[in-house]
């Protein structure tokens, strides 16, 4: 096996495109991954950063790489866990930060190149899948507390028999978005309100606004923007960390007579007793709780769980450690009865992502009551098998392998430091 | 400013020392960073690692470096601040992983400097510093609902009064340690015998062994540890993550009898609630549980204290963002009524945390109570300053500065990969 990396940024933070509170001016980033095996069939897998530091990523990769050339994909249960329980490179979170995005990039890989050889797009890979199979690709250390393997394989075969049907449901009737595209920070009243409209004209069933930075500026751009689309459509919020547990509940508060659907990362992805604590004084206003984007691995989605901490878990499809990780995040979610409703955007969240929510739809929680999937109009251009999604869903990705792949001329030209883009 | 940085690895995997349930083979290294301002005077720190990966840390320190070289060493608070809080590194943790063990390289580093240019040794540098000070150090977001700055300020005005008489005890009888060399899992029945034995000679009034592999083992080796010190000696144990929360529970079950002090790491150190759960658990037995060496950060320890999931707070002078940010952990802890008792082995990690303890008795909590620092005579003759510790304390360092300097033989020959150690 070949595996060869990548540092890609794209310059965004010259038009504020993916502004917001705590996140002032992004350069979407990936620290990108080819494995390509002894045949010639390639995996493409990626993180996504926001710029500084992708190197370091990209150094982490290159750390792991060694432990990848002569690994058995047929396996991939055992191939990620190997890769986040290697005794010394482990004491560098354990399972979080840097080390953790670059495992993801690698076991992305891996599954790309896995459902190619199938033949199918990773989420009819995942899908075809006996529950024996699935409940060997996850990591259980940690989680017997919450959800035991045994627990796992009853939920999987309980939603095995239906899974044709949704197959066939689920291509015909797409997965359903949401988009942040008209609520970044940078943007102004007018620009906010304009694509707010033009989103519902869309198909949009709901939108995200980002919030945090100035409460008076935060009460005007909603009170307008629930304006423009009415009351029928769902306004999500977004605080991207931005306070501490009273702050956010005071500051919600105040935004709560616009009816917002849900506050997304009112405080620290770290802080599970603090997203509790916040959901409990939120509660009688009718505000949920959501996050997960920054959330570091399964055992804190355990415990965000267990606490009842949040009402959406908002899996990300690189922060934790790829399919495998992200496939015991799902059994968490269906036994605590939560939806999944992934965070995207970035840079390919979108692309890889959506195999997720179309596998946990088809195979594990069987349900689309509530559950959206982030949308983000933005780099799709860049991917050879970009997202399609019209109507406000997601139609359901064809093409053999997890999406991931990003067209040669981009890795070229927005290769940092040295590409064009950057010259 | 100028910043060197350097990978620094010693061959311990060869001998079995610090080897435990989940570390079977560490080589002790250090991502090391030296900061040398415009008229000479250098701060050291470093970060400790077991290995394999420790060049990713030193690509992190490297990214780090733009933020350092022009910054204003006068205000460390600020410093801290910016180089937690850069809106794109962020992204990378947020506040853990490797970023964030490059961040308390460089704190720390920057606390040597200024304790040497105070001429002071790093504990009684801080110990000269008002309430007020002290406050402004430390990252109060995300502490709040636990602890406001007011409330930190008047628990260190408390303190205050009490300082002098404090300073001159500790440097009369020094600060308690507790010695985990005994007790490695690769050392045979006979090697911890001795070695127990041979603490309790030397002064120690606890000692550790580490637990976790094999019950059967662990019994008989506990049960020869306990027949060679006595009853009058706390043994503790350390599991090092290996078990899940039912497991925890059984396992230390099954070991009570013979009267561990403490359970350490029963399981993940990102699981707040299982470590409750596990003290919930063991209460009736009398076994204390402690955590804190991979605890990511002060939102994490906070969370522990809230959840009343420790009796023992271990934290770790390295792997949160130095000195600052261990500040917030001394202040969480003293309001919460809980002990400190710092990791420390490893590489360096002795020479650091004694610093922390000294200053928290000085200052913060004022008392010696079940405080003790953990010490393994391991790789100190590397330090130009290493610690002093006899009859079973630490004595107070004296020399300026935070002891962590390596001597330059030292970082020449364990250079990795090149140095005359690897080759």
């Amino acid at each position: 096996m070949r595996i060869r990396t990548h540092d890609v940024r794209f310059p965004t933070s010259r038009e504020l495109d993916g502004s917001d509170a705590m996140n002032p001016d992004p350069d979407y980033s990936a620290a990108y991954v080819v494995v390509e095996d002894d045949d010639g069939v390639e995996g493409h897998g990626f993180t996504f950063t926001i710029g500084r530091g992708n190197e370091v990523v990209r150094a982490a990769l290159d750390a792991l790489a060694p432990m990848v050339v002569n690994a058995d994909l047929s396996d991939l249960g055992d191939f990620y866990r190997r890769l986040v329980h290697d005794s010394q490179i482990r004491w560098l979170g354990p399972e979080k930060g840097v080390m953790h995005l670059a495992a993801a990039a690698l076991v992305n890989a891996a599954w790309d190149l896995s459902a190619r050889r199938a033949g199918l797009p990773l989420w009819e890979h995942l899908s075809e899948m006996s529950p024996d199979q699935l409940v060997d690709l996850v990591d259980w250390r940690y989680l017997s507390d919450a959800l035991t393997p045994d627990e796992a394989r009853d939920l999987l075969t309980a939603a095995a028999s239906g899974r044709r049907e949704r197959i066939r449901r689920i291509r015909e009737v797409g997965y359903p978005a949401y988009t942040t595209s008209a609520g970044w920070l940078g943007y102004d009243d007018e620009k906010v309100t304009r694509l707010a409209r033009q989103a519902v004209d869309d198909g949009f069933r709901q939108i995200k606004l980002k919030v945090g930075a100035d409460l008076d500026d935060d009460i005007r751009r909603f009170a307008r923007a629930r304006e423009a689309v009415g009351p029928g459509i769902r306004i999500a919020v977004d605080a991207n960390q931005r306070w501490d547990v009273g702050q956010a509940v005071d500051w919600m508060t105040a935004l709560a007579p616009y009816d917002p659907w849900w506050i997304e990362e009112p405080t620290s992805p770290d802080d599970i007793l603090g997203h509790a604590a916040i959901r409990r004084a939120l509660q009688p206003a009718g505000i949920r709780v959501a996050t997960g984007e920054h959330v570091a691995n399964r055992v804190v989605f355990k415990q965000l769980l267990q606490a009842d901490a949040v009402d959406f878990v908002q899996l990300d499809a690189c922060r934790v450690a790829g399919v495998n990780e992200n496939i015991a995040i799902l059994l968490l979610a269906a036994k605590f009865g939560k939806p999944v409703c992934p965070h995207a955007g970035g840079v390919g969240l979108c692309e890889a992502v959506q195999h997720l929510s179309f596998f946990d739809y088809v195979a594990v929680s069987g349900s689309l009551q509530d559950r959206v999937i982030e949308y983000v109009d933005h780099l799709h251009d860049h991917f050879v098998d970009p997202v399609v999604v019209e109507g406000g869903v997601y139609r359901a990705p064809t093409r053999p392998g997890f999406s991931t792949e990003m067209r040669p001329e981009s890795l070229k030209r927005y290769a940092f430091p040295e590409g064009e883009a950057w010259s």
